[in-house]
Parts: C-alpha cells; sequence; structure tokens
C-alpha cells in the first residue's frame, strides 16, 4: 500500500469516528434540554423518552471505543494523531457520563411528579441545564475547530453553573428546614443540581482535553472538578 | 532490533505500567479506609492527610497515561497487547475518580465536626467503606491474576453495597424529619454514601473490564452502575 494511500485511509477513519463523536453530543446535549424540560412541565411522557434514549448514547459510545481501537491497531497512528485518537475516547467517556446524568434527572422526575413541587426548583434547574448545554455545545465546537480559546472561556464558565449550585444547595436547605414536607423532594433536587453542576465540570474536562491537544499544555491545577458542595456557605449555616 | 528484543520491551513497559496501576490501587484502598476512619473518630489530622495523599493518586494516573500513549506508539502492540493497553487506561480512570470521592470524603469530615453527630451514621458509613475497599483490592487481584472468576464476584457484591446505601438513605430520612438540626449533616453523610456506593460502581467497572479481556465478552445489560437513589423507597415515603 503506498504511503499516501495510507494516510487517506487514516484521516478518513478518523473523520468517522469524529461524526460519531458529534453524533454522541448533539444526543447529549438533546437529552440535558429534554430532561430539564420534562421536569419543569411534570411531563413523565418525555423522561420515559429521555430514559428509552440513553442506550443509543451508549451504544455510540461502545461503538467510539471500537473504532478507537481498531484505528490504532491497524493505522498505528503516529504522535499527533495518536493523541487525537485517545483524546476521542476521553471525550466520549465524558459524553456518556453526562448522558448518565441525563438520564438520572429524567428518573427521579418520575419520582418528584408524585411529591408536592418546591416552588421555583425546577426552573432554576432548567436554567442550570441550559448553561451547561450551552457549554457542551462550545466544548464540542472548539474541539472540531480545535480553538483554545472557546475552551478557555467554557473552562471560565463553569464558575457560573458553580454558583448557580451553591445558591440553590442554601435555597433546598431552607426549604427542608421550613417544612420537613419537602425534605424528600428536596434531596432528590439536590441531586439533581448536583448532578448538573457535574454536568458541567465534564465539559470542563473536554475544554482541557483540547487546550491539550491545541497547545500541547494541560491547563494547570486549580481545575475545577468533582464534587464541590459549597462548604464556606454550609459552615456559615451551622 | 531484533523481534525477540522488541517483544522484551513491550513486555518490560507493561509491566512497568501494571506496577504503577498496582501502586494507585494501594494508595486509592488507603485513602477510602482513612477517610472512613477520620470520619468517625472526627479526626481531622487524618482527614487533611487523605486530601494532600490525593495529589499522588491524580500524578500516578497522569504517568499512567503517559506511559500507555508511549506503548501505544512506540510498540505498537497487536490485539491482546493492545486492549491490556487501553484496559489499563479505563482502570486507571477508575482508580482517579475513586480516589477523588475518598478526598471529597475527607473534605466533608472536616465540616461535619463541626456539627452535631448524627448517631450512628459515620459507623455505618465505615463498614460500606471497608466493604467497597475489599471490593476494590479484589477487583485489582483479579486484574493481576487474569480471574475471571473472582471478578463476578466483586460484580455480585456490589449489590450489597447498593444495599447498604439504601439503609442509610431511609436513615438519614427519619433523622431529617425528626429534627431539622440534623438536615445539614445529613445531607453531607448523604453524598458522602453515594459516593461510596458510586466507589462500587467503579469496582464493578473494573471487574468488567477484566471479565472482558479474559472473556472477549462484556458482561451484559443490567450492569450496576452510576446513580441509582432507592426510587421504591422514596415512593412509598411520599
Amino acid at each position: 500500500m503506498a504511503e499516501n494511500d495510507f494516510t487517506l485511509g487514516l484521516d478518513r477513519d478518523l473523520e468517522e469516528v469524529q461524526t460519531h463523536i458529534m453524533k454522541m453530543g448533539g444526543l447529549v446535549e438533546a437529552a440535558i434540554l429534554a430532561s430539564a424540560k420534562a421536569l419543569e412541565e411534570r411531563d413523565t411522557e418525555l423522561a420515559d423518552e429521555v430514559r428509552r434514549n440513553d442506550k443509543l448514547i451508549d451504544e455510540l459510545e461502545q461503538t467510539v471505543n471500537e473504532e478507537c481501537a481498531r484505528v490504532i491497531a491497524l493505522r498505528q497512528p503516529a504522535a499527533k494523531d495518536l493523541r487525537t485518537v485517545l483524546t476521542v475516547m476521553k471525550i466520549s467517556t465524558h459524553l456518556e457520563r453526562c448522558g448518565d446524568y441525563a438520564k438520572n434527572l429524567a428518573k427521579r422526575t418520575t419520582v418528584l411528579v408524585q411529591l408536592q413541587p418546591v416552588e421555583g426548583a425546577a426552573r432554576s434547574i432548567r436554567r442550570m441545564a441550559r448553561e451547561v448545554e450551552m457549554m457542551m455545545k462550545d466544548a464540542l465546537d472548539a474541539y472540531i475547530q480545535r480553538d483554545a480559546e472557546l475552551a478557555a472561556d467554557v473552562r471560565a464558565r463553569d464558575q457560573d453553573v458553580d454558583q448557580m449550585y451553591n445558591a440553590l444547595f442554601r435555597e433546598f436547605l431552607t426549604h427542608m428546614m421550613e417544612d420537613p414536607r419537602n425534605i424528600t423532594a428536596c434531596m432528590h433536587l439536590h441531586f439533581i443540581a448536583k448532578n448538573i453542576e457535574r454536568m458541567g465540570d465534564h465539559c470542563t474536562s473536554i475544554a482541557e482535553q483540547v487546550i491539550y491537544q491545541v497547545t500541547g499544555d494541560m491547563p494547570d491545577e486549580n481545575r475545577p472538578k468533582g464534587d464541590r458542595t459549597p462548604y464556606a456557605s454550609v459552615e456559615a449555616e451551622k
């Protein structure tokens, strides 16, 4: 096989994987928006649809993983292309997790519709979900366009999501203390808010992968990640 | 380079990566036990130590990732060896997440010591943490010994952890309803219990990777994963 054919083959393979990642991203974005909509409108049919559709996301992740393994085995990509393949594998893991969180939101919605609504909560959560969906969209755009600046912007916006979460956390505590009948609903709403905040972390991780791929440097340290309940506010409340 | 030298080089590289994974596993196991101990004994110094040590786990994950990328690029491993490398990368991701959860447990401990203790909670959480630590130990042993049976056993034990979590969830709800002054502490304790349950899920994922590597088949469907608050019990309580 001529060198050129080989390179063409690799490029074509990478493009195919990229197509699948973008499709996956589209499904996850849709799931985030739909699950938050279902919660606000107490629409259990829509919630069920989100739960069913998560299978498609899981299948796509499996496909992407297999394609990547095949590309590595058959095409033996060198430095830069190998980095692309490994990045894609990481991005698909992050997307799959976000899909799981959306599914979980939908699952909790089917419980929450049976409880008394907590004033204003579903609307705030939907706003937060919209914010995260836009982060995801931009993180994926940044990946496709190899745009480190856009990626850095996504990373910065994670703080807004964290602030939204912190505000909600305090709100839920207040609702629970005021009326114990709110406790069960607030436990679920709190988990939902926390999971959306975690989706923001996953978007941030995708953005960091993009920065790494474009600049060769991982943005350092104080990267927002994982689980960060507002400890300060809690201490103030103790 | 002779074929033999090449294979030797690959084997040596794989062994080195394996050593790092086992070291990482040891650190994560220690972090799980220490963080639960710090919680029960209200030992903030130990909690701080867990938080500091998480850096080492993160660094090891970075090392493993870089080593794997290098092995793929330089040694171009074929089917079986490639699968090993990709499996190792996945295992290191799971371990790193568990390290994060342990760190989070330690962080919440520094808040919880300032609140009134919730009766029996810390002891139950420590029991749950011990269970998960043993799952992790066995999952890693199963990986090293390529023991699919042991891996299947780990997978089955995840249900015990889920049951422990479900029992705690109900207990926390009761404590909150009985006395609103327990609400803040119970929110933290609930997150801790949930995160330990998630560690169990990660151990299960590692076990599934082992099964896949040994048998070539991914154990199907009903794999326990993600976020599974006891919906049934919640519905009963509404």
